[in-house]
């Protein structure tokens, strides 16, 4: 049934009529990187790290806990010893491996209008990703749950900035574990129409998720694997291991040509070397590794590099999240990743316990290491706390304002004679001002970024209209956005069939729950 | 008598008990830039801005509020209308002029062991400056007063990051306007012992201060002008106009060879053009043109080169900064400054009226344009809120924390055998972890940046402790630290010469206080 349409996209039956809006935000737009990269090692000291990272494959191993996994590494020529999960291969397979990963794809997704890149000069977000818990300043912590769940992505699906759905924004706790993913695959697909995330968890939630994303889309099963539609997320169990679950579900993506982010989890300190080159060459050979596998079971298919090294405070043995050691990770990552010529992963990450001050420097530092490293999608991009244990609603919205301004940041300044405006400067002269003259009245609409949360009225009427900060700010304004979201178009018959899926699962029990 | 020592600091004869830090915050150090600068513009685009600077000074010109300037522009080879202000003047002897400045130069306060060097790629910080107002978060905001001006001050001595003192950090107006640079400078030298500022409002404050930095320092005159001993900071009046009181303090500055900061206040879309470039042609015309005078007057005289550029909110006229335009104002600076072969001055500037999120995120983004602009002097580093109307004892604290973290950022990373850790790596494996391995016990105590203000405690430890957010442990620890407050030594004759010449100053009147 959903096999017979061939446009990749169905008309749409009812367009819902839609109100003004609340936020003067930015157009949709894919964003790219202006500036040259920052790159804090020289080609010798990077060449140092990819040797090290080498040598890790080579020398030391990477434990795959999936017997299926290791015999596909053992077959392309890899080493294991029987009785053993360790795998070891040297370089030549894994740089033939590795370059035949794209540089680039495009993923689209049910509303092709919400296409994206990930590669070469490009930049996108997604929003926060798996915290248990969810918070607003009004209700405050509390764990997750569908309500909430919903509610986050409704946001996703507001914000232009926002270009792809990670992870559940929130664990929607409140739904069984068994048949959560159906329920909150539903959702997500009905709330929201950009590109969806499916976790590896085991072979049903994979398959169950490629399932709902075909249906959503009104693709056949051919028209699916065409392209990359939808993407997965694993993390190494650091140090040096990759656990089954995740790896399943990654092969399992892999055979459907879909992309898979491999995100190493190298708290330098913990899981991994204290020394910041020691965590980044363990961070590669754990990517490596997991990349290597997947361009065996399919050669070229959709990539990315995962950075996610940080520290940790050394006094208490916390994750430490927008360190200047998380800048410089996430840096040398992009470094890595261009040399292995492969899209990469950065985050806007945090360690705060509540949306102040602290959280907004950690986050801007995290920004500030991502952009600055030309990170090509950027996770936990807006709502991250506490170091991923909380989404919070009021941190959603004021993220999105600095993604903006990090977005909007990235274009060429033009110096053309009308942008130097020395006959302007010549009219007003000493004794004038600029704000009335044709050269700003031609320009002043749209001559700026404009922010959307940013009080930036004086203090005397700051004060009159209620002194609010920051926070309650954003917390009114999610408020306003929620009750006025209208969900993006849909058409009933492919709604009934995503319908029709969940109850089908779910009769027949979900998936497994645990491994 | 103060000319008798020539050792150009006193014995010290009272060392006061000094208790344990309260924070563990980085030791004094003089910063260097280990990156490559961010720049917009290709080498064509800077040849078009720097350009339309000439075309303005040789075209348009400047009005210079000040006949002797005006006479000392023409002698050289300036042209003057007569009954006129303006002065214009050919690209030749402007470059010619502006290239006797120095590229770099050493300043040295009282205390040597805090000389600091403005140029090439080092980089300093210095507190607030001019507020009219301060605020904390108990007592809310006021008008600046002396006690808080002392307090201010306090502060600024005890961070080890805050390289210099720069005008009031907040306006001590409780002092009569006539003496007031009398007792403050006092309080500054006496409370502080780093490099000082002199305000350029007509010639008796700035030659009072000179003479009270001198004795201070236990210099004789001649030993004075041999090096720089402080500093003043001159706006131009924008549009393209130097008032008189600047222009004089400025002129007395460089005959006695002391350095004098440059910063035209170029908000695109008021005082200049719209458009960034325009905005930026005008900043540079208006900055060289007193470089001109200056360089004139005492050929090699240090000069800086301000950078001050932003924009303002096209819906109601506001100042606004921290902006993506101010970023890349501040990285266009930087390669114009790099050009001329100027050391240059950017800020820590934000529009936020409490340090909350907005404050940060503005903060940072204004860090982020300087230091990726590679600004050797960044003015209004700690304290800054409300565009520049209040000092923020909470924001000094959080300012400091960040700048902090922008100092230990600019290292570089080691990628020895030793930092890449691969024999660490093989022994702690797949099942192990790194926090107890000896790689790491020889390295925990320094291997990260360790803050002082942020909180990295999990959310219950948080709530347990009271869930202090950010602004009030900044407010907990600002009082602490002024409670724990020692002022850096003085000899007891210095102290009783600085007194005696503000009592006699205070006798003869002050200084005028209107021109």
């Amino acid at each position: 049934m959903a096999d017979s349409t061939n446009t990749g996209r169905r008309k749409r039956q009812r367009e819902p009529k839609r109100v003004l809006p609340t936020i003067n935000q930015l157009d949709w737009t894919i964003p790219t990187y202006v500036d040259q990269p920052t790159e804090p090692l020289n080609a010798d000291a990077l060449a140092r790290v990819d040797n090290a990272a080498m040598r890790i494959l080579e020398e030391i191993g990477i434990d795959f806990l999936h017997p299926e996994a290791i015999q596909i590494l053992v077959d392309a020529g890899c080493v294991n010893e029987s009785g053993s999960q360790r795998v070891t291969m040297d370089r030549e397979l894994v740089r033939a491996m590795v370059s035949k990963a794209p540089e680039s794809f495009e993923l689209i997704p049910r509303n092709p209008d919400h296409r994206i890149v990930w590669g070469g000069n490009i930049f996108t977000f997604g929003a926060v990703a798996s915290p248990p818990n969810v918070s607003d300043i009004e209700n405050g912590r509390r764990v997750g749950n569908r309500k909430d769940f919903q509610d986050l992505l409704r946001l996703s699906q507001t914000f232009n900035c926002i270009h792809f759905n990670s992870g559940y924004p929130v664990e929607p706790v409140d739904i069984h574990a068994s048949v959560r993913h159906l329920d909150a695959l539903y959702d997500k697909l009905t709330l929201t129409d950009k590109i969806c995330h499916a976790y590896s968890l085991g072979p049903e939630r994979v398959k169950d998720t490629i399932e709902m994303v075909r249906i959503a889309a009104g693709l056949s099963h051919d028209e699916f694997r065409e392209k990359p539609r939808m993407f997965t997320n694993i993390n190494s169990s650091s140090p040096l291991k990759h656990d089954w679950p995740m790896l399943d579900g990654a092969m399992t993506m892999a055979r459907y040509g879909q992309p898979v982010v491999v995100a190493p989890f190298t708290l330098a300190g913990a899981m991994a070397p204290i020394t910041l080159a020691g965590a980044l060459a363990q961070q590669t050979a754990e990517a490596l590794a997991a990349i290597v596998l997947l361009q065996i079971i399919n050669p070229g298919n959709p990539v990315v590099f995962g950075a996610f090294t940080s520290n940790v405070d050394m006094k208490s043995g916390a994750p430490a999240f927008g360190t200047p050691e998380y800048v410089r990770a996430m840096q040398i990552s992009g470094q890595l990743a261009r040399h292995y010529k492969l899209p990469w992963r950065g985050s806007n990450a945090n360690a705060a316990n509540t949306p102040d001050a602290q959280s907004m420097w950690e986050s801007m530092f995290s920004l500030m290491g991502s952009t600055s490293g030309q990170a090509n999608m950027i996770l936990h991009a807006a709502g991250w706390l506490e170091g991923g244990l909380t989404a919070s609603f009021e941190k959603f919205i004021m993220d999105c304002e600095i993604i903006q301004q990090f977005m909007y940041y990235q274009q060429p300044i033009s110096t053309s004679d009308d942008a130097l405006a020395i006959d302007t400067i010549a009219e007003v002269g000493p004794n004038g001002h600029f704000l009335g003259c044709q050269h700003t009245q031609d320009r002043y609409l749209d001559a700026f970024y404009s922010p959307f949360l940013s009080d930036w009225s004086n203090y005397e009427a700051w004060e009159v209209n209620g002194a609010i900060d920051t926070p309650r700010r954003a917390h009114n304004l999610y408020k306003k956005l929620l009750k006025e979201f209208v969900p993006p178009p849909m058409d009933d018959a492919t709604n009934e069939e995503l319908k029709e899926f969940v109850e089908r699962r779910r009769r027949e029990g979900g998936a497994k729950t645990d491994f």
